[in-house]
């Protein structure tokens, strides 16, 4: 528990010795633990398998329609009304899509670069836009500024939310600021939770662009990991209070409440914003896969169903997140070389190294068998300024395999941490 | 089976009287059949049923890939494997996605859009671009150019495909031509199925665009109505060995097939093609829904498997479409008021009435309870130039209530058509 900055060049000379013997005896063993990304465990997908035990002869919907066939744009009504519960809105404010919440993101976009949104100063494809990113975020959201050619502005990202001031001031200055990326409750991949405050600033605050977007992607919203889920103030009533009711856009899934790659997504948002919607997406598609819909209703039912579906998720991944903290503690703490959140829900822990430490860290890592999120995935335009944030996904890897995949992350930071100290002395 | 046009003003009166009784007969019994969309029948979605019957525990691709998980942007290998027979193409030039096939191509339209495609100058939405549209076609192909703002040029559809003579001079001369829709078998509307001469003249010909592109929606690949379906020649093959590798976007689905809601649907193109598709769709989505791709390989199996199926289909399709046929022969054969086309597969038939009376017939049909697509729906803009293309779509409807319909439709084109001949007299 002593902190390595207080050692002298000898002793940690000392100290990399053993590290280097441990490191090696890690690289002996073969290892090969894929943690780049958020998945869920096989255990935590069967949990979802009786959704298809009456598949065959599951295809009417509650008043008769044929899910098997065309049409139903917006989602089966039944589905909206699940979405509806469980986004807190009003079911004329849902849309239940496909598979992919990513995808509806995405579209929503890519409807806004080409057609302008409802209230807005025309496409945003046709003058300069930026998006505010706090960050350490998710890299898919930062990818998608990327490719539509939308500048993207670092935000920091507080215990309680991003860093609001800074955000009032930059929306307030600059027109071309359209939007920004949320991830508010259990975010990836710091597991913060927006306070309200935070939230109805968000909702409150003048925009110098008069078509400027929340993209709330509420991934998470019944993921913890032990009891109720954590409150999170609704984002469309707070702004529709405020008098901004165009400004949220909400997405949701069941990515990570039945199957990762085959769940059911949905937006929520003004009937303003969904009108607009449902004309472009009219054009899209003639309607989403109402099968797997009615399937997820049948299965999820309603929200105690879904919080008590969600708890024995929680048997499983809270062993694994418990032994992030445990091992990180053990190895790390108190070292000076490292700290990291402790989330209570959600996906993902953030972990900051030394400055300058994280691509070397994940580089060893992997030559050991280990292979982490690259380095500067958490940052727009992958660049991690202060090279220091690992995002640690602890969900998919056995418990054993999460113990043993820590304890060489730990040895990692320790051997880098070492070498720069040495470099600085 | 008079001549309608050979006889006098009396003799139509006389008939329209007889006409009027038949029609107000109909209007009584409250009929409400709905023909406006190629839907399939609830018996023929009864025939994929049994795709569900192991979907509890069905979720281990052949290679061991848990398609409850994310991954797998192009799809499941074996439903690559499955497409590439099913399209004639090699596995690494397919790409397998969600449930509509209208997507897939508005997707790439989107991407062409705003990125440009390979081989172009630059995206189509920073200049003019136009598309050719043979029709009658399929109205939910000239909706995306018009949201997308990409100009359409009409295009006479023969017997035996476009006219090519037209096609080759407007691109030879024109570099805002960027693109054509095709259905090349049992077109939507009229049958068509496009010869080896056509679609080798489409692969040939010289485009004053660098970047034209053919999107081939070969959605009725299979959907003959009795025996082997007709054969197509191969586009991609012929797009390669005319030196356009890039021109061919073949796009597919197991919408008529299996479920019209809930099918899989594919992608073929050149290697180049399918590598910048996969790069802006890598940023959309983290992929398909592989759950249902699992179980439609399964259930669908290679080409034999799937012609077997389609000769279920067939056997619940070929009553109603032959329904259309008699009943048109006999009400308007030999009058000279009305033609139609006679397919051999595919989802509808395809009327010509005098000009001038698309719009009443329907209007007057849908009075009386059957509801047809809306008159001018299969051309650009919604403008039929001579308001006399009609698209029966008996697909959806019972065998009786088909015959239902297509009595009425004839009883309410013999009528305005006896109006018109009375107006002109």
């Amino acid at each position: 528990m002593t902190d390595l900055r207080t050692l002298d060049a000898g002793a940690l000379r000392a100290l990399r010795q053993d590290l280097l013997a441990r490191y090696d005896a890690f690289r002996a063993r073969g290892l090969t633990l894929d943690m780049t990304r958020g998945k869920p465990s096989p255990e935590q997908l069967d949990l979802s398998l009786p959704m298809f035990a009456n598949a065959e002869t599951q295809y009417l919907s509650e008043s008769g329609i044929d899910c098997r066939n065309y049409g139903g744009l917006d989602g089966l009504p039944e589905a909206k009304r699940l979405f509806a519960e469980y986004l807190g809105v009003a079911t004329d404010e849902v849309i239940v899509g496909g598979a992919s919440s990513l995808a509806m993101m995405y579209e929503t976009i890519v409807r806004a670069v080409i057609f302008g949104v409802p209230g807005g100063a025309g496409p945003w494809g046709q003058r300069e836009t930026k998006f505010l990113c706090p960050c350490p975020g998710y890299d898919r959201h930062f990818a998608i500024c990327e490719e539509l050619g939308i500048g993207m502005v670092p935000i920091a990202l507080y215990d309680d939310g991003p860093d609001m001031d800074a955000i009032e001031d930059l929306v307030a200055r600059d027109s071309a600021i359209v939007g920004i990326w949320c991830v508010p409750k259990y975010s990836n991949p710091t597991g913060t939770v927006y306070s309200d405050a935070v939230v109805e600033r968000l909702a409150r605050m003048e925009t110098a662009a008069p078509d400027f977007r929340i993209f709330w992607d509420n991934s998470y919203a019944v993921h913890s990991f032990e009891g109720e889920p954590a409150p999170l103030r609704n984002l469309l009533e707070a702004c529709v209070a405020a008098g901004h009711p165009e400004r949220a856009l909400i997405y949701a899934s069941t990515a990570k409440i039945t199957f990762a790659g085959a769940g059911v997504s949905a937006m929520a948002a003004s009937r303003v914003n969904v009108t607009w919607s449902l004309r472009h997406m009219g054009i899209q598609t003639i309607g989403p896969d109402k099968l797997n819909q009615l399937r997820h209703v049948q299965f999820l039912r309603d929200m105690p169903t879904i919080l008590a579906h969600m708890a024995r998720h929680a048997a499983i991944m809270k062993p694994k997140f418990d032994a992030v903290q445990t091992v990180l503690g053990q190895e790390l703490g108190g070292k000076g070389i490292a700290h990291w959140t402790n989330p209570a829900g959600g996906y993902f822990v953030s972990l900051d190294t030394m400055d300058g430490c994280a691509t070397e860290v994940i580089r060893i890592a992997a030559e050991a068998g280990v292979r982490l999120t690259p380095a500067g995935s958490t940052f727009p335009y992958r660049r991690d300024p202060r090279d220091r944030n690992i995002r640690i996904a602890p969900s998919f890897p056995a418990q054993k395999e999460v113990e043993m995949a820590m304890e060489l992350l730990a040895v990692c930071i320790l051997l880098v941490s070492i070498d720069r100290l040495l470099a600085q002395a």
